[in-house]
């Protein structure tokens, strides 16, 4: 094991190759907290819930208090009824025997295919590997275990005033979170209280995970753990909490980014961000409308700075706002004013500074919608050749 | 002139070539009726109006009857300000000068790349062979005038009791109407009320051209024209003016098929039909939710039948259901009942049978989401690698 990134004071990882679904890959992961943490947990709106998400609904509702998550890809056990919910039940209760642990403090969590059955067989046999790893792997490990379409690992860490916080997710397609998140774990080791823990990670969840999208889809697993162990013997409250809000908004918010980086297909990241429009609401309206414009995503693709598609989604959105006082800048550079391109445009210099900022792979879209007070950013991939080869051709 | 499809008694149709974009091609056309008919039109709700919208809302708030429409591609006249409204209403002077018509006759409609301003020059050149060529062509030379992408003209026609009602349509990208259309235009020599001819035509898009998708982008274009001149002598009113909305109906219709059947690098047609909604405004959002779904799309494109990625749109709509009381049928067959997949599923007869289905153009997804009486259909076409291919390359 090599320590890529710092692990909080009292976390273990393991993984181990089930075949769940792939031969030899490492595809099952389990982090452990020595003592008790201070869970919180915020999932899938989707009224489709996969069976470890009503599971972990249920632990939350009963516990603010855990020791574990056990992640496997392959199966996402969602639709698959009281069978899907007992295999996951029975899960909890293999690895916790072999690991020492209650089956209610460890926390489920799956991603892969929709519909399929956990293999209960091959839980039977990676349940004690998974135990006997335990301490052996670090944070890329765990997070490299929990891809899928992913093409790499996501992890990020951030420190402040002696307190760690860890985080790894997994997600490239299927995504659109709302109000929660494609899978997504953080481990710190602040003491907490549970009721400022569950609100904290609220609120930076809000400010991160849900300002993605890739496709729009949200899915029937988005689930973010936190566990906060205490292990490093510093109380988080007042002036820290603060600081420990901004820590674990920069794990969340660097892993939101790495979803959109590695969105099925992506060769962009946007950054959109609205600002004047009437409301947050209707700023939100706008960036999603834009963000999951077909047109404008297979535009940003073909490195075109098609300003006509961002306005014709801008005036679809259903956000409310006078046509003639819109402003448009890609990559810094206005290229729509007061209802109409800007002068400058078709100019040769200004095409070819334009084009200059579209081979970048982040593109920064600022979207004025008039004088009100209303914002919102979201970070949105483009629509490629790959997203298609990778949809059309596999079944996940 | 050869006559594909019947035209209407007392209409002319004219196209010609002005070189707007495609150096050669017929890229203009105009519709004349020999006296004024009582005229209705729909339009895009999007915020950015086209300057030939403008104008044209502000002619039918004047009047309820007109005597043509001029057409043109290459340029949509959208985004243009002043200058693309001045343009617009030159172009009703010109053509009316050269074809004996008062300019607040002519409704003028425009399709081709946002931000474009009219090429002047090039229509006083045109504006006299339009005149010239009217009569001489007939519906489908018209239809294939006002093609952008499209690959197929499209144009339809029906009959009721000696009164003849033609219709011609144009779009493959930017498809999502709402409350409105793409270009569309209806010819028709009943005599009719203008007040019910308005409210027949906005029920029938209601019914035909507003549930249809192809990218989910509402155009700044979308316009339909409907015409109703007096010709065949018939007053249509009673039966028979429900026999001729049946009629109509029949026309956008098709038209609207088409333009799903030609979304910009379509495979698939997919027929959604949601029933026992809560509510006919659930239904629609469900529907919606998996006729955009970028996931559904390509996987109708690489004909698999996942019912995972149709759930998931469905629980992620804002629909309100019973996960457990959902089915799906793809091509009669069904795929998912009470919360899962069906219990034959995965056999190797059922695997073929849907295969089978899944080899068609015509894909029917019928959905049932509960009890409730809401119901709604949509057509969705697929997304596939022509999509992108024509949106990343393009400047449309």
């Amino acid at each position: 094991m090599t320590t890529y990134t710092p692990i909080p004071k009292g976390f273990k990882f393991a993984t181990a190759s089930a075949g769940f679904k792939t031969p030899g890959r490492q595809d099952s992961a389990l982090a452990v907290s020595d003592t008790p943490a201070v869970a919180a947990g915020v999932f899938t709106t989707n009224l489709f819930k996969a069976a470890p998400v009503l599971v972990c609904q249920e632990m939350l509702a009963a516990s603010d208090k855990a020791r574990a998550v056990l992640v496997n890809t392959g199966q996402a056990n969602a639709c698959t009824g009281d069978e899907g919910l007992e295999n996951c039940r029975r899960t909890q209760e293999l690895v916790g025997k072999a690991a020492g642990l209650a089956p209610a403090e460890i926390f489920p969590a799956s991603t892969g295919v929709i519909g399929a059955q956990l293999k209960m067989n091959l839980w039977e046999d990676v349940a004690p590997k998974l135990a006997a790893n335990l301490g052996k792997m670090n944070l890329e490990d765990f997070a490299r275990a929990i891809m899928t379409t992913d093409s790499f690992p996501k992890y990020a860490h951030a420190v402040v005033d002696g307190i760690t916080v860890s985080g790894a997710a997994k997600g490239a397609g299927m995504i659109c979170p709302n109000m929660a998140t494609t899978l997504a774990f953080v481990f710190c080791d602040a003491q907490v209280e549970a009721k400022d823990w569950q609100a904290l990670l609220r609120r930076v969840t809000e400010l991160t995970f849900n300002r993605v999208t890739v496709d729009g889809d949200t899915s029937t697993n988005d689930s973010i753990f936190a566990f906060a162990n205490g292990a490093s013997g510093l109380k988080a409250e007042g002036a820290l909490l603060a600081r420990l809000e901004d820590a674990v908004r920069e794990v969340l918010g660097k892993l939101a980014y790495m979803l959109v980086q590695d969105g099925e297909g992506a060769t962009k990241v946007a950054h959109i961000n609205i600002q004047g429009a009437a409301s947050d609401a209707d700023a939100q309206l706008a960036a999603r409308a834009v963000g999951n414009s077909q047109l404008v995503k297979t535009a940003l693709y073909g490195k075109d700075a098609n300003w006509g598609r961002i306005v014709a989604a801008l005036g679809r959105s259903g956000a409310s706002f006078d046509p003639q006082a819109v402003s448009v800048k890609l990559g810094g550079i206005e290229i729509f004013r007061n209802g109409g391109p800007v002068a400058e445009s078709g100019t040769e210099a200004f095409e070819a500074a334009l084009a200059e900022k579209l081979q970048a792979r982040d593109i920064a879209l600022d979207i004025q919608l008039g004088g009100g007070k209303g914002a919102y950013r979201l970070l949105a991939s483009d629509l490629t050749h790959g997203y298609v080869n990778i949809n059309a051709d596999y079944r996940s």
